[in-house]
């Protein structure tokens, strides 16, 4: 956090040369007195770094298949975490008054099965795309506590009492229902768990990715998505994660939460 | 493999566990006596594991994509691999009485530039599932005997006298003829393999993938698919591993082989 | 160098036994006296392969999708980089009667966010071929001055005053006009670089890609395309370069360009 205030200054300096050469220089900045320059908002556990674009230069808008009428952004993106951040993101939909433009999963995780993300929120006032950017990464912490690793691969659980448009967006949630995920790596260990979940509860199965059938992009994981009844559904991702973990140690050894378990 | 026997103990009771909690809360169980729990199978070379489920869930079934009319699964997934698991489980198919559902390649190999795979088989019986798991974990120490890796990438190559449903469905081999596989990455060492392995012997180009134009995963390997006479197709093959070897080497040094070369 | 003198000596030692007893066995070559063997160029930076066939096979040249009418092919394959080996190719492309036929991109980097590359040039005379790869390689160095690194990610900014054939191809690039290229990685840099680009100097915007909406094979980039007035283009260039240092190294601390920065 030190290192990021540090930071911070660090970017503004750099913003406010910029700025100013800009002026001198650039016609397009001539007759709009001073534009806000992007803001570092933070980081966060995964490489996480979260920014804020304040007007958006409407080429790039479009170019970036963006949703209309949404002048300033807030974007997330990390090397490590699709789930976490998502359903990080889907609390700071719930906080603040932004709208979910897009929702990206790099195959990435540096070297690791899974992916990364890039989430961009859209809003019309630049305050509340900087809110939904903090929120986001201040839930990652939590959000990360049942991502379990090894050198063999990651399991995942996320569950949320009531979905909102970040789980709608990613996942295919139904808004305002529980909605759990489970994720595996290697897939054969996703395609297991997803078995004993929906076998462990009455679940709704909202929707199932795997490494080159579709709902990934190309990673090593299968993904269940349920909805249903909040009992239900956090007792299928329970389920899944006790048989799951056994599985991804008996290939690569302890396999230990990334943060703390949310998921009790 | 000890440690596989202690994993399978430890899976198991995890099952057991969670079976009796799920007759006394889930209401799908309740009409269904006792539903066999997943099997733990094994582990091998790859970050390979072997896992068997019964009675697939019938909304997952249907989700996952899989022909129906197989309740019974075996699963082989690994983080390193995509052609020895499936030139393993050609001989599963030959031994078992199960059928290749699908083969999926995620981009994997741990950092590495080529795949993972993902091979559900299909069975009438749970025994039949378990059985083609099992020959294709043994099999494995043989077909990763030609892939041969360093720092810079890896050469693989494969060959079989007879393909059978797992080249089948994954190169488009013809059924019961010789089959040959050509992977070197950087895919620039697998073009020029390629074109050494047609011009070595009279064979049948069966298939070509590409980093970005068909046949891969985005993963950095060009491969070459052949069929034919089986003197041919081996004589193609030895050709392009003696080409493709000191082309690795010039890049990231002695590159040996995984286990023990089979294709002599 | 040396080693890859050693490296060519060896190569063509294996072709030339490879060669004389393919005579012996192979109808192929029995009707064309003394088919050119394939050559072995050299290597360079991202584990760069540069190689030469002189005359690809018909079968093979028709799998890989090649344009027709280009029997001698120049290949240049990386584990580690795209935009320099693009950039250096065009350079190539300027000084040698060649084509570009294909460029793809492998999602690869050894485990970082980015991508690799194979390029393949056509050219009716293998010395052409040649001549292509090898200033390729020798490009490379710099082209790779402006690639900056460290664990979190990397950011890439290529300059080049009269963009030719190989931008065209893989970028989109208007033909004899300024290109620029600003590559961010965590994604999430890149998309505010490109802000920052765009709004910098009047450019146009030819080109943009982010993990999973077009433009790059699932890499954890965000990519901006700009051409224009030469120093419009680079301005947005070193604007970009400005704002995204301090971002990826507030995630990752100190990072340096690979080679030596030639955007000045």
């Amino acid at each position: 956090m030190q290192q990021d205030e540090l930071s911070k200054q660090v970017f503004a300096e750099v913003m406010k040369r910029l700025n100013t050469s800009e002026k001198n220089n650039s016609p397009q900045f001539s007759t709009s007195p001073s534009p806000m320059p992007p803001e570092f908002v933070g980081t966060a556990i995964g490489d996480t770094i979260g920014l804020v674009i304040a007007n958006v230069d409407p080429a790039l808008h479009q170019m970036m298949k963006l949703e209309k009428g949404y002048n300033a952004i807030g974007i997330v993106g990390a090397r490590t975490g699709a789930g976490p951040q998502i359903l990080a993101a889907d609390e700071a939909v719930k906080a603040s008054n932004v709208k979910i433009l897009s929702i990206e999963l790099p195959r990435d995780t540096k070297g690791g099965a899974g992916h990364g993300s890039l989430i961009i929120f859209g809003a019309d006032d630049v305050a509340d795309a900087r809110n939904a950017v903090e929120v986001t990464l201040s839930e990652l912490n939590r959000t990360m506590g049942d991502v379990y690793g090894n050198d063999a691969g990651h399991l995942e659980f996320q569950y949320t009492a009531r979905a909102n448009y970040a789980c709608q967006k990613g996942f295919n949630a139904p808004m305002n229902k529980a909605f759990g995920l489970i994720v595996g790596a290697p897939a054969a260990i996703g395609v297991l768990m997803a078995d004993v979940a929906v076998k462990a509860a009455q679940v709704d199965v909202v929707g199932y990715g795997s490494p080159a059938n579709g709902g990934t992009s190309y990673s090593n994981e299968a993904i269940l998505m349920i909805s249903g009844d909040s009992g239900a559904v956090k007792q299928a991702v329970i389920a899944a994660r006790e048989v799951g973990l056994p599985l991804l140690e008996s290939l690569g050894g302890k396999a230990a939460s990334t943060t703390t378990p949310y998921i009790i």
